[in-house]
């Protein structure tokens, strides 16, 4: 058992009253559902495990070393981060080791990086030789050695370069740096959303050229002992892309309205929802609940009938249409049970979980009403 | 002089190396322009002074108390907070009183402010019998007076009833609380733009509404001596709405694309930036720069040819067209001059201000390049 901030827990826990609900909690507030995630770690570890894929999760969904110690229970390969901030805090449960998926630059940030280095194995993903000559020089003066994946763009038109030829000399000339250690491939296929009618076309598209790239890598005796991939909406879809030994899925903790419009999950797989208060009931057919884009972030999801910026449960027919920072409307008009109150709670599923989350300083794991624990979202908001 | 902060300014200032420039801070930064911020605070209490308005700005938007005691230096009237925790932080410096211009509700919170109004003045605004009796039962308790103005929705939707009636039917139920202390009325005026072609109208129905509200509230013998409205992109107009005493500005210290869009202010007004580092090239016409959703938020402007992100200074043509939670995608196939290379720097106008200051833990005051202070964003991701 790995123990990532079992102290702080048990600081929190300590103050914790007996038989704790959430009517007893502050709004606005993040609560976990315990059963689902616990399912959603599961169900994702029993993959990895029956095709042989190392599963090393983002956390950059959770942010939280409690999160990321039932992952590595779960046999998680290591953990993956996006930057040297958020590095810090999983380091301390990072003993498998560390994957930056991310093209760390800076001098302050290298030496942050090598010092994590000298400590636990530490990979970073990258798709330039400046950024590799960076972290050798750094490395190399720590004396420490950091794993480098070259990063491709399978298609996500992000980061990587979209040439095989490039990919492959890029690692030929980070293959000859010392304190480096080229060990192979990293992409992000954020663009594949399988579930969707025209996804599997794209995910045999993927895998065509992921087998490219790896020949390449191969008639150039380069490395390819990590081919890292996966996101949450191609997370069980990974067996079939050839060579993959790794993938990465963060927002698969959680799940949310994105995932399932894409349909990667199911309402009942998303664990995560905001409790909040409705303040006000100015019409009819308005609640304003204490939470807008300062407690949820405002990215809208636009389904057929308007925009809406999160699930509201037990309330069929409400719609969350629109919000300000602090100010979340409840659009009641199509509400078909009573209308809520003001004091009444509501909890909602947000359009993207991983923003949300890093909006808020706790997490709280319940059980239907029962908060069970809570925890510091510690890497919040770190922002370098 | 006020001094808020003073200390843990003066700490930070020891750490501060002489004859620092903004090439020497690790990316992504929040850098606030001193002499725009000047600037901007000085034409604000000019304007406010002029016309005989109490100026209460809200403080949602720098959420620091050192730029809070530049707006007392210049005579401002108390300040604006959305949040207790907001509250909690601006007390420091809050002794010419605090309205929370939020329907607080919850019995953790009323007592949280009550214990502040033991010490300082603070007002909240509210629409709701519910709310005010809640405030009523721990001013009481704690043998405290709370101010209240009663919030009017005047045309914006959110909160407040829509009638003039159910406006001063409440201010006379609250009237009869004895912890409580009427003051007036509050209405949040964000629907009128009055820089837009379609706002001269807008500006003229809210003066009339405002007119007819004070009517009834002097036919029913209820105290305007508060009449609390104006946003930024009103503020400059507040003197054309008849009755009102005090304006509650935010954005207006550091500006944005949003209220450059709106007409609210020029480019030059501009306080606010954020700092990035180009981490990736990997394409001809694009650089990915160290900042997305996570360090910016994503809310998209629209102006004709398509979505952008922000403002990208001093590259002209360049785009910032998509983001990711920690990528910025910077279009740069229109750019004119030469591309940037990795490790430049980009400083970038964001598009809405407050939301992205509530993403920075410190924000660095700068002149030209030369880095004269940094502040902690000490409200920042106050929830509750």
């Amino acid at each position: 058992m790995i123990d990532c901030g079992a102290s702080s827990l048990r600081r929190v826990r300590q103050l914790q009253p007996p038989a704790m609900t959430i009517h007893d909690l502050d709004t606005p507030a993040l609560l976990i559902d315990l059963d689902r995630l616990v399912a959603n770690l599961d169900r994702a570890a029993s993959y990895a495990a029956e095709h042989g894929l190392n599963l090393r999760p983002h956390t950059k969904t959770h942010k939280a070393p409690r999160v990321a110690s039932m992952q590595l229970d779960r046999g998680a390969a290591g953990l993956t981060v996006a930057k040297v901030g958020e590095a810090e805090v999983m380091a301390r449960c990072g003993e498998r080791g560390l994957l930056v998926a991310y093209p760390v630059w800076g001098e302050r940030k290298w030496e942050r990086l090598a010092a994590i280095a000298k400590r636990i194995p530490v990979t970073v993903a990258l798709d330039s030789l400046d950024c590799a000559q960076g972290l050798q020089r750094h490395a190399a003066s720590a004396g420490a050695r950091i794993g480098v994946l070259v990063e491709a763009d399978l298609g996500m038109r992000r980061c990587g370069a979209s040439s095989d030829i490039e990919t492959a000399q890029l690692a030929q000339s980070i293959s000859r740096l010392a304190a480096l250690r080229l060990e192979g491939v990293l992409f992000y296929p954020g663009h594949v959303i399988p579930a969707l009618p025209q996804g599997r076309s794209d995910l045999d598209e993927l895998g065509g050229r992921v087998e490219r790239l790896l020949d390449r890598f191969r008639r150039d005796g380069l490395p390819t002992s990590v081919v890292s991939g996966g996101s949450t909406p191609s997370l069980y879809h990974s067996h079939r892309v050839p060579g993959l030994t790794e993938i990465r899925p963060g927002t698969y903790v959680f799940n949310d309205c994105t995932q399932v419009a894409m349909g990667s999950c199911a309402w009942d797989d998303c664990a995560a929802t905001v409790l909040a208060t409705v303040v006000s009931r100015p019409a009819a057919d308005r609640a304003v609940i204490d939470g807008g884009s300062k407690t949820f972030t405002s990215e809208p999801l636009r389904p057929r009938g308007g925009a809406t910026y999160g699930r509201v449960l037990d309330l069929a027919g409400a719609k969350f249409r629109r919000m300000n920072e602090e100010h979340g409307m409840i659009d009641l008009a199509g509400c078909e049970g009573p209308r809520p109150r003001i004091g009444d709670r509501l909890r909602i599923v947000p359009n993207h979980v991983c923003v949300t989350v890093n909006m808020h300083e706790l997490a709280h794991g319940v059980r239907g009403e029962a908060v069970e624990e809570w925890w510091p979202v510690e890497a919040r908001g770190k922002i370098q």
